[in-house]
């Protein structure tokens, strides 16, 4: 059974990036995102903070760290305003984008992606496949592990000998529109 | 010299409390005042979770724990419909005041207080002589010995043979109005 | 009831320490005791490193801090020799007394203040009364608090009106020869 | 410039192993040494836990965990019976070998790998190669990544395609007898 397709980002706003950031752009990196709240305990004393060290651990050409602001709780007390000062008081300086509000309270990037709350750490291969989906606290050894199996795998559509890429290919979770 | 005079709290909000609350009600008690702000990573990580511990160990019957949210910086970030979801995220329990705003950033308290920035942890005898203000990381162990120390002093208005309080006399800081 | 009589010290030998040590020696300052087993966990990673914060904090002239070796498993394993090293290298600097060896698995003084296993922390108050005895982990807030309280107590024996010290008075433990 | 050969163990006696090891033993496995001594506060508090944590993370038919106690001050104080309470107390369950006394303080394995002290993580690859060895505290990240890339190296002598090893070449320490 193949890995799904990663769900593209829908991002409102974005901190720390100079532009939007699509899954698209990153292809050919492995993509870390740390999914969180900014007035969750567990995202401040665990996740966020190895989010950071995964940021200055790697190198930036070959895993991208990106913070998500997935906010399904207490609304008005995170807006974009607070998030700003949270990232500069704690100094992340990782890119982060605002999930974008969906229908219910859980904002629609969380949704596609079926999180089970915050904080929750989602890894995503060289070609764009979800590979792990954390929840909670994780270990560090094992996300190092985790993240050197993905940045040492080659891209498979480099390695397709008859020129097509297979990562627009139908999976189980359907067929992607390219 | 005597001890000063601790001013009184300007508050303009509280939660965790069914009524405001002042220093002239806890004379009496020894009186914890925990000044922070919601996005300042010192306050969460070791000022706050002290004050709470402090809550929790001595009895409330003698000594009494405040928060004061005292915002100097990020206003529009630290609002009180913020604070009250912080407040329930990390399950803190004693009263917290919102410093009330004052002409500069640094609202009235903190001014009055001449505190050094956040976390500050203030101490205020039986009697409401402000008698420790500490700024930054303290240590437990001293901070729970200052606090016995002020609880095992008997009040001075209690011992005063003549009858008169000396509680109202003048200090260095003024004469208050009593 | 009164507070019993802390037991004498069994000690076969002093580390950090120029000559013997006696309860009686100390008499008129608060005794912190704390009793543990170089190769037990909890020891090294709590018991001892706040037995050395409270010899910093604290004036020694007020407060004598004794660390207890009181090996009761495992004696083969953890010898004097072994201890000054052990001592050495984790930078314990308070008087450190191997507790002198009894007639089972567990040395004397262990034995005659009923300890419950290591660490076990022991406060007696300035008059030599047994005042607490905590085994496991321990509150630094509640450790400092309690010290506070006994270094702030009078001794009652500069108190007793009549001349007479009440110290050497039988208790339920007995009747202390003097 | 090829990886050296790693230096093979110079052991006087094993503990949690039912015979002796050897490095070639280990031959076609990732194989993590921590050196350590027992009296190393730093061993105690983060060397030897996060060997203990690779241990468990880790398939032990993929990667091996070996503890040497590397003995180089206070040797009197740290022989092999303590250093087996030592095992016992703190729950390590991976085989520790003692390192083999050499001429001058420092034990025969540990001068061969010239390490610079203790804690100090070895990393030997599939082939035997040495990888890396760090001393001190190193990020638990770091080294999750570091044995995840070995792992999932192919060893180089499955791959070759004349039938010739080329584990046995010489390299800059020499020419291994094979």
């Amino acid at each position: 059974m193949p890995n799904p397709i990663a769900p593209e980002l829908k991002v409102s706003k974005w901190f720390n990036a100079d532009k939007n950031i699509t899954l698209a752009d990153l292809h050919g990196k492995v993509v870390v995102i740390e999914a969180f709240q900014m007035l969750c305990p567990g995202c401040v004393s665990h996740g966020l903070p190895m989010a950071q060290k995964i940021h200055q651990t790697f190198g930036q050409d070959q895993v991208a760290v990106i913070g998500l602001h997935t906010v399904f709780e207490h609304h008005a007390a995170m807006t974009p305003v607070s998030l700003e000062a949270f990232l500069y008081e704690y100094r992340l300086s990782f890119p982060v984008g605002v999930d974008q509000a969906g229908e219910g309270n859980m904002p629609m990037t969380m949704q596609a992606y079926r999180m089970q709350g915050t904080p929750s750490l989602i890894l995503i291969d060289k070609q764009g496949h979800l590979r792990a989906n954390h929840f909670g606290q994780v270990s560090e050894l094992l996300i190092g592990a985790e993240i050197a199996t993905l940045t040492g795998e080659k891209p498979v559509d480099e390695k397709t000998e008859d020129g097509k890429s297979i990562v627009d290919s139908c999976d189980e979770n359907g067929c992607p529109i390219t």
